[in-house]
């Protein structure tokens, strides 16, 4: 019954990295926490303190920047070539490299786009005809919210002993609110029961959201050479559609909700193996203004902190395609595995507060 | 030396409304922090415990949320009807009542504005010469970040025993960066000095401001009958000057663009009579790459946490338009004050972490 | 390939509980935040929004406070009350209850104790000999600190379609600190490698651990009829090991630490099947002086905020008692289990930002 | 009507020192957050970028690390030598220096004291009889609380030119609760009153305080060249007795708390001028159990976040010695001030969310 070490992992989280791209004028801005994390062969270090075999999480601070001296991209593509970077160290044999990306807007114009375009220099009109990124400042900039895009690279073991790499995407906090087309009732009544059924409400939330590429798309999208833009633009029309998925849907129930914005995700991306939505039920509580001689028809609401309703979700696909385990085969998924729940991604253990 | 009550205040913090404006299909939101704080002779409750004269937090509380059931307006008139109730309370002399107020955008359209139009109903297209509010969910929204609109009423007293109103609006949070076009140098050197001289920075801040109304365009615009529109107007366009001349300076020192923000909202708009602007400078380091063979033209950077440096100012009027005191005199300003340093406005006092 | 739901859980998060104990006199004080989140059949509201099946989170949170009613105990052994109610209800198969305990001294005497003990009431002396809660207040506490006492209780599935209940305690953010006893050296250096040797550095963490019980342990604890005592006297035990392990040795690398506090734990501990930690590497650099003319030998330090390192391990056992999947077996260890790399246990992966 | 520069302060905030006293084996932990914010000609800066007067704010930060190097004693002291440094230099004619200070204890052991004693070396054993200090790991430590000390020291002008330091000392976030003795009613019913009586509820708040220093008093503590250990005995003794009074008064209003807190600190202390607490009203609801079959005599609660009470006060004296003006005289009180409102003290002006 001896003590030994089990799963361990290090390295230097939220790297602060601003990327300023300053090829012409019109700057561009690209701004991420950025977290390393090896997995490998460091039991002498844990047991002994022998650290011949231990990449300092200050020289992986190191690597986040000079890496970043040739461009970032998109978040994705960026990780996987720390990744990649590290997996080529004998004693790595896994990891997890995860970055938040926050937004800015061109001062007088709108979001900073990821990759350059021909746009010439400042204006301070506005045309709505003319390409993305046409109008607003050159060079200065506006935090667009507390949003953020996410991005995680895992490398796991594969069949063959080569690390595989699992790509997902993400979005934190995007708050969302509809004041009407919601319900909730018909749920059973007990003793401890004493909320009232409510056939309309208001519905609040803020949506953290994971989904995971399929082996086949992240390994070419990462190969393509263009930085990624297949990521950034999978991440622009995810954004929309989880947005106006929860918009559009009449609401019996947020699970109802949920599972509707990524179901929407995946019948249009068939690139997209799974998605996961993390949920609170951000409360909004008639106030009973009757003891005041008034009605609230609707209108006056308390906005409470705590507690919160929790609705988590997978959305998956019933067959093959999106295979779950990290094995063999091209790309990694699982052809032909057997019927009944599959087990989940390795990659889904790495992520905290969900499901 | 007997020990005395001081100033004390008493009230209810951070009541969360939330509003919804459903006079048609498109809904309109309007959700606010509010706290409201009373003073006046509370002697009794904090030298016996006797409460015969404190009108509860509680019942602070519900009065805000009674007062919303006839629709909020600009967050400065919604606090004045407040101060307005508790100041005919004969205990109640003075008082601070503020808000802060967190802004939506329509799903798929823009900001929800603060007054109806016309416009029709739910559109998915973008018609780009219609009214503002055109375009976007009926009744689906998603918040639109961290920065926030504050307000402020302040009830002091006055020559004649009157409480007179001061009327504050703000914003808090808007961060703000321009990646060139910001220089520091020149200043002195000593023996603890080792910052280099820096011909080509980012500049960062998140901008804190408040600025304080004339009491005549205060009194005006809390007349109108019109909720408040003229707070709403001139909150758009003052944040889109400090924004602007954020971006339109070329800076050789975060003070120098701090007072030319506040000057250009003066310039602008006679009927504000001072404004207070508290700017951390958010650092961001120019990342070392020599020690990796490769150099960093401004390029990668590290963004810094702590410490900062935090640039305060005020920015006022020469003559007595400004004024200063909440003393007499149509709309409270003090004609025919003396030269010199003109006495702080009262209600600075009761602003935190600001100059 | 058509979309499907997968795993999902939902509940209501943060249900804020303050029991008051006033049996006699001499209050105790309980102050929980409680989560619950349960598993079964809840495809329907997913699906089409019928929530007949759906026990509302509203009514978790009525039954959390109802249970309160009769006491609290260990939260541990709370936690276990409500999965027990929670799982007779024919849908729900699995779940989730997590809290997080927040400490009490008496103002002029100790840490409130979990169990009442016959001491008389209020003194104003302290008396060392005295039984412990001998001292301070009888009703009056203030907060002992930001560090929190956690507990899990899980349900997954068995082989034999019973829930079985897993039982973790943990503690989050104690922050330890040691001024020396501290080395980092012998790391491979490559091209990005800028970080000097250290032979005598402050150590400084915020530790974050879970530790699971055995089965039969968790079982007989749970079924004393004592409120749970027994994960009382483990908390305070394995918390008074985990400080003196970090003080005792002299590190050679955080990982070092990290693994010997887990490793002294299950030494003293058979009952505790294993233990994660998860330490931020809070650094402290010592500051530049030379440029001032001044030496540091070790005395002024700049406390950084970010990035930081990140070190994570599980210290578990080399055979089978410990366990690790939630299959049969009298308490559900797995006896015989290949060797080889085990299977995590389910419960890891429902915990967030740990290996 | 010219726009011009009003009031202005710069400096660097929060600047994270934590210092280690290594004179012996036993280590003692200084753990500070500072912020050093000047005032004075600084006009050029503003108006045209000309820093020739600036003393960089990283300037600012180099100092505090340099002047640490010599030992920091109490923050009141090491806040002095801040001051006086930069009062030093022609463009500075006033300031605001301000520490936040984190406690630590040792591991094993109690609060590390501000000043060395003669105890002997780590001990594992705990002799109630020994001298403070005596227990505990020599340099290993764990975080007391979230509760901290804080001290700030004003110049201000004077009548005759030269900055007048004034010295204040604080506590922040000391989290109290008493579970019976506190009663509320016999207030005021009107329209929007709904709160029923109390007779017997929690009291919970989180005392924020700050006391003023008679000038005569701050200075021979500032030139008794102890480091200050005038400052540390208040504290320690100060806060004593704010959590006494707070356990031992039977309560009929938050307001009454509050002032007798304060009461007790001015009676206790002839050199303490004046005292503000600002403190919440941490509102914990009575769970209504009746509808579950249950009563609830006032053992199970909700503890809300927001809105929450908020109660401000000062105490001060009736008569001069309090002094309220920075103006002359010896130590800057106002003998023969005129009977009525004194005017209040300018440094209170630059504490934020206080009265």
């Amino acid at each position: 019954m001896s003590v030994v070490l089990g799963a361990n992992q290090y390295g230097k989280a939220e790297v602060r990295l601003v990327r300023v791209d300053r090829d012409s004028p019109r700057h561009r801005l690209t701004d991420l926490s950025i977290t390393s994390q090896l997995r490998g062969d460091f039991a002498a270090t844990h047991l002994v303190g022998d650290n011949s075999g231990v990449i300092a999480t200050d020289t992986q601070k190191n690597t986040v920047y000079a890496f970043a001296r040739d461009g970032i991209g998109a978040p994705e593509s960026f990780l996987a070539r720390l990744a990649r970077h590290f997996l080529a160290r004998p004693q790595v044999t896994g990891g997890r490299w995860a970055a938040e990306q926050y937004g800015w807007d061109r001062i007088g114009g709108g979001p900073v786009p990821a990759a350059p375009d021909a746009t010439a220099t400042d204006t301070t009109g506005t045309d709505a005809t003319a390409a993305p990124d046409a109008t607003g400042h050159d060079h200065s900039f506006v935090r667009s919210g507390g949003e953020r895009r996410t991005a995680l690279v895992h490398a796991g073991a594969s069949a063959d002993g080569t690390p595989q790499l699992t790509v997902l995407s993400g979005l934190r906090d995007a708050t969302l609110l509809k004041s009407t087309g919601s319900e909730f009732h018909g749920f059973p009544r007990d003793r401890y029961t004493t909320l009232p059924e409510a056939t309309d409400r208001i519905l609040a939330t803020d949506v953290t959201a994971w989904w995971r590429y399929t082996d086949d798309f992240a390994a070419e999208a990462l190969a393509a050479g263009d930085g990624g833009a297949a990521f950034d633009a999978r991440y622009d029309a995810v954004r929309a559609i989880l947005l106006e998925t929860f918009a559009g849907l009449h609401s019996l129930a947020l699970q109802q909700t949920v599972f509707a914005m990524g179901k929407a995700v995946l019948d249009a991306y068939p690139e997209i193996a799974e998605i996961r939505l993390s949920c609170p039920n951000n409360h909004h509580f008639l106030v009973d203004l009757e003891p005041f001689g008034l009605d609230n028809p609707g209108e006056v609401f308390f906005a409470a902190d705590r507690p919160y309703g929790l609705i988590e979700a997978a959305v998956t696909r019933a067959d093959d395609e999106a295979g779950a385990g990290p094995g063999g085969g091209s790309g990694g998924e699982v052809p032909g595995a057997p019927a009944g729940p599959r087990p989940e991604h390795p990659v889904w253990a790495t992520i905290g507060g969900f499901v």
